[in-house]
């Protein structure tokens, strides 16, 4: 006799429900098969469900195939099965059939596709880089001295397949936090009511602190996923939280996932490896023998985190090697304010480098074959566009602006004046002409009106760059008919910057707000200009104009050539 | 004594790892501690580690906390302990954790928040229906006769609570397809390679059709699930597959998910109901009392789907009331070709409804409390953009491009031409007024300049619109210096649209193409313009110019006020 199901020891338990006509209620037995051929379990059925000898019946999927003998050993457990008397007959009783839904691994694998390709043509990969910055700022916020952050790119061939490390001197993970990390979805706001319970004991908003540059920036539970998985297909997570004895590592990889499915194994199970700083004996594999010296450096830490993406993609590389100066000056945008401070990078103050000193290094390096290292700092950087806004300004208006109960903007407004014979509204060095071809395409316009029709603000939340949300104007700062005295051009010789809290929606890729300049211009707004740190009960309005007034005063240096009076040729020189 | 894990007879097995100094392979042994006390375990682990008497050990949990007594009885089927010499001694060898990583619940309830929000300040409610539509089409698309979609706007309170039902008369699910329609990111291509084989036979991509109209816009796996959970907070998909005799129901809801978390089952578990047509006994909830009557129609179809959602957000209800003839024309314009044939909404045509006659309804009813149903046909829109640049243009360049070995775009750039004494260049009937206040605000313009320097292409991907995305011009087609007899003013005198098949990539909300402009520009692309469905071998620019310059000479009629004679007064009058 033909023993379907006796490979393994495991049970394989099927549901089936009683729908034989007669019946009212849907009465279901759970039939072990196991060991089991085809008659044995036609026999327990017959004997389960007491169907009388003289009785015919059949057996169907819940997709009315019946189980003949062929389909009994494709079964499998928590299969559901009819009872019915014929296999055309209506269900006398609904049936509950028990199923599983898994998240397929693309969840994780291709997080990052939409959100990283949607912005057509931009180069979005420092934004990735951004996310795991964002990780290291979340974790190195309690740190005492020095707080570092350091991003690798590994693109020495002799050492290894190409490779991007991001390491920072953080809090670290235990074994539970690291094993949530890998949790997508799972945020600081659900992990508090969770299962994960001896993780975190709820999440506390940190108060508020001038420009929001709080550090707290984790918020959507899929940042670092969809950052990894967008450089590359590998990633070896490796941390030591502070004050304890062992490393954790854990890696996840697209690979392992094709494996999992094709092999029918729990996609979802992993495992995390505890192990001695510095042990790097696990390490077997030719293509990352780059990470024995990355790990023999764990035992001069007592905490850190470090992310190894692997697998990285080719034209990732060609981009970040091709292009260095964009793209670490594109981050140096996003973070300036952590790096510089609240006033940012003012190379002009006589206070620079004293008060305005932050302790965040975020350094980054491309290590290539025969080739000396190329390292910079953000800090160095002073091309990114808030340094020349900064430096090409000559006066500031602040403001502040409530939205809601606990909606806090703070805001300022800078002004480029007019020196002699041009506008130092500074242009990006670096912009790309836009391609959409206008019939003046042979000629290049520079900056001629100053900001011209540009938005006037762009937008930080919690202190860093949300790139692609630029807010055009309000009210109170643009220019209209009755603007009064003041010149049309001068509306054009102001940049701005807004600081948002987190009240203060992003998309999960911290690429855009939601609903910032339609929640700032609802009339419920409340504008507050602030004088030294002290906010003025004053008419917005009325004190933006006449700053603006004063400034074009104070700092326009127009020449006019106010007659002409012939050609003189000068005969002296 | 107290014994701690008594409470159920489940096993509660935990791994112990040897990692005393002197062991040199990470021995681990598994031990149920269902049923044991502390002692008890304490003496399990003597003997299965065979810990000599006067040896002093500890066990630790993996973040080195000591499992004494309390602890002990906090220990859970699956946890890993570390058998320790000292607590503070580091390991001798690795450990291995098993984890497990399931995406939060989150993954599904707030899969669409991103997408759709993104786009700030736009609409992008009817580009959630659009998801749900396009399954209807996809699921309809071997229909022998009418493919009927059904949107209803369930808003009679009489009826129970709001609710939003998108039905169709396609193919229906069988219990195992509906399972897989609740796996996110299980699409259509990582279906077949997967364990769940029983559903599909592997997918087979369509054969090429005019306008890419292949109904096959079912691809990421993601778009039903961010829909649903963006409209409302309850989904109930019911589904009849054909032939078959069964109903079968799943219900997915925020609720259940949080009830689930909270009493720690598994979150991806459910059930199907598998029921008779017709029969609503199961519907006990007064809140969807409108159920009973929508399930009663099922007795009158062998196959359909209804996608039925509940907990509609106060917004969206709002907003569907108030702007029914806003988004109805939205919709009217994603599926404008599906809807209208290839030749689109040609009003003028003498062949129209007979030719050009499709047999896929697309109907949409308000039903609320005390008023007549309001109900549309989305084929009887005649306001949405592609009807107004179909009936305005007086003729059609049209073109192919080929990009790669099976990138395929079909084009149609129309004219439409200065008439006496205006543009008939479309515009917008309901643009809202861009916001970005200019100094001329006071001052509207409307039409002056036909097209004005908006993009030329609207861009459709497998028939249906992807909205966001649109195609400025191609080098051929734009208004150089050198273009020369056709005066400039012609070249803002086109619109028009693009249709390609599935090899340019969308994003997973289907509002932007990845990078469909780049691809186009690319130098490998080949243009070739079609006449009457033949591809002619000619220079596409040379061929486009005189297009231009033939609809110029031919259609536009110019008043020219040649010169100026004085006033005259009529005196007869
Ligand atoms: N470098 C790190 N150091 C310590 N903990 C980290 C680090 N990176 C990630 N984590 C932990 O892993 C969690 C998940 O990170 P992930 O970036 O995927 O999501 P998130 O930061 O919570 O939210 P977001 O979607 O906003 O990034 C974090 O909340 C944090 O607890
Ligand atoms: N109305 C329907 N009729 C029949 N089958 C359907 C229907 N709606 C969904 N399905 C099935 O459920 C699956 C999942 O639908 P869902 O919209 O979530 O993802 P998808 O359509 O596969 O991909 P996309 O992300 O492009 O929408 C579909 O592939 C299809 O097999
Ligand atoms: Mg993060
Ligand atoms: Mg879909």
């Amino acid at each position: 006799t033909d023993v379907a199901h006796a490979s393994n020891k495991i049970p394989i338990k099927v549901v089936i429900f009683d729908c034989r006509l007669d019946n009212e209620d849907a009465t279901d037995k759970v039939i072990d098969i196991q060991g089991l051929d085809y008659s044995a379990f036609l026999k327990t059925v017959t004997k389960e469900f007491s169907t009388s000898s003289e009785e015919t019946f059949v057996l169907s999927t819940t997709d009315r195939k019946e189980v003949n003998e062929d389909r009994f050993k494709e079964l499998k457990d928590g299969n559901t099965l009819h009872l019915l008397q014929s296999i055309d007959q209506a269900l006398s009783v609904s049936t509950k059939e028990h199923i599983l839904f898994l998240p397929h691994y693309d969840t994780l694998v291709k997080s990052g596709m939409y959100e990283y390709y949607a912005s057509e043509g931009q180069k979005s990969l420092p934004y990735a880089f951004a996310e795991l910055i964002d990780n290291a700022l979340s974790a190195t916020s309690n740190n005492v001295g020095v707080r570092t952050i350091d991003i690798r790119l590994m693109f020495d061939e002799t050492q290894g397949r190409p490779a991007v490390v991001v390491l920072d001197n953080g809090s670290g993970m235990t074994s539970k936090q690291l094993n949530n990390w890998a949790v997508y979805r799972l945020s600081k706001f659900t992990r508090e009511s969770s299962e994960f319970e001896s993780d975190h004991t709820g999440y506390v908003r940190p108060a508020p602190v001038p420009r929001s540059l709080n550090s707290d920036i984790s918020y959507f539970g899929v940042g670092g996923k969809q950052a990894v998985f967008y450089i590359g297909h590998t990633t070896r997570m490796i941390t030591k939280p502070a004050g304890l004895m062992d490393v954790h590592e854990l890696l996840l990889s697209k690979d392992e996932f094709e494996k999992k499915e094709k092999n029918k194994e729990d996609i979802y199970k992993g495992f995390i490896l505890n192990r001695k700083p510095g042990d790097s004996s696990h390490i077997t594999n030719e293509d990352e023998r780059f990470l024995h010296s990355l790990i023999s450096e764990e035992v001069r830490h007592d905490h850190f985190t470090a992310v190894v993406v692997t697998g990285v993609q080719p034209e990732h590389i060609a981009f970040l090697r091709a292009d260095f100066h964009l793209w670490t000056r594109e981050l140096a945008h996003v973070y300036h304010y952590y790096v510089h401070g609240i006033h940012g990078n003012d190379m002009r103050s006589s206070k620079r480098n004293v008060d305005h000193m932050t302790n965040i290094d975020i350094q980054i390096s491309l290590l290539e074959k025969l080739k000396i290292p190329r390292t910079v700092n953000l800090r160095e950087i002073d091309k990114d566009m808030q340094t020349l806004y900064i430096n090409s300004s000559v006066d500031a208006f602040e403001f502040k602006a409530q939205v809601g109960e606990d909606g806090y903007v703070e805001g300022i407004i800078r002004y480029h004046p007019f020196l002699y014979d041009r506008e130092t509204y500074p242009e990006d060095p670096y912009a790309i002409p836009t391609l959409s071809g206008e019939d003046e395409e042979d000629c290049v316009i520079i900056n001629q009106e100053g900001r011209g029709k540009k938005p006037i603000f762009e937008c930080f939340w919690n202190g860093r760059l949300i790139p692609y949300t630029t807010v055009a104007e309000f009210d109170w700062c643009a220019c209209h008919k009755k603007s009064g005295p003041v010149p049309a051009e001068c509306f054009r010789r102001i940049s701005g910057v807004l600081f948002t809290n987190d009240k203060f929606q992003v998309s999960t890729n911290k690429l855009t707000f939601m609903d910032l300049e339609l929640q700032l211009k609802s009339k419920e707004t409340i504008f507050t200009r602030v004088v030294n740190g002290q906010e003025q009960r004053v008419k917005i309005h009325k004190e933006f104009i006449q700053w603006l007034k004063d400034c074009h005063g104070k700092w326009d240096k127009q020449i006019m050539f106010s007659g002409f009076n012939g050609i003189m040729t000068r005969t002296d020189v």
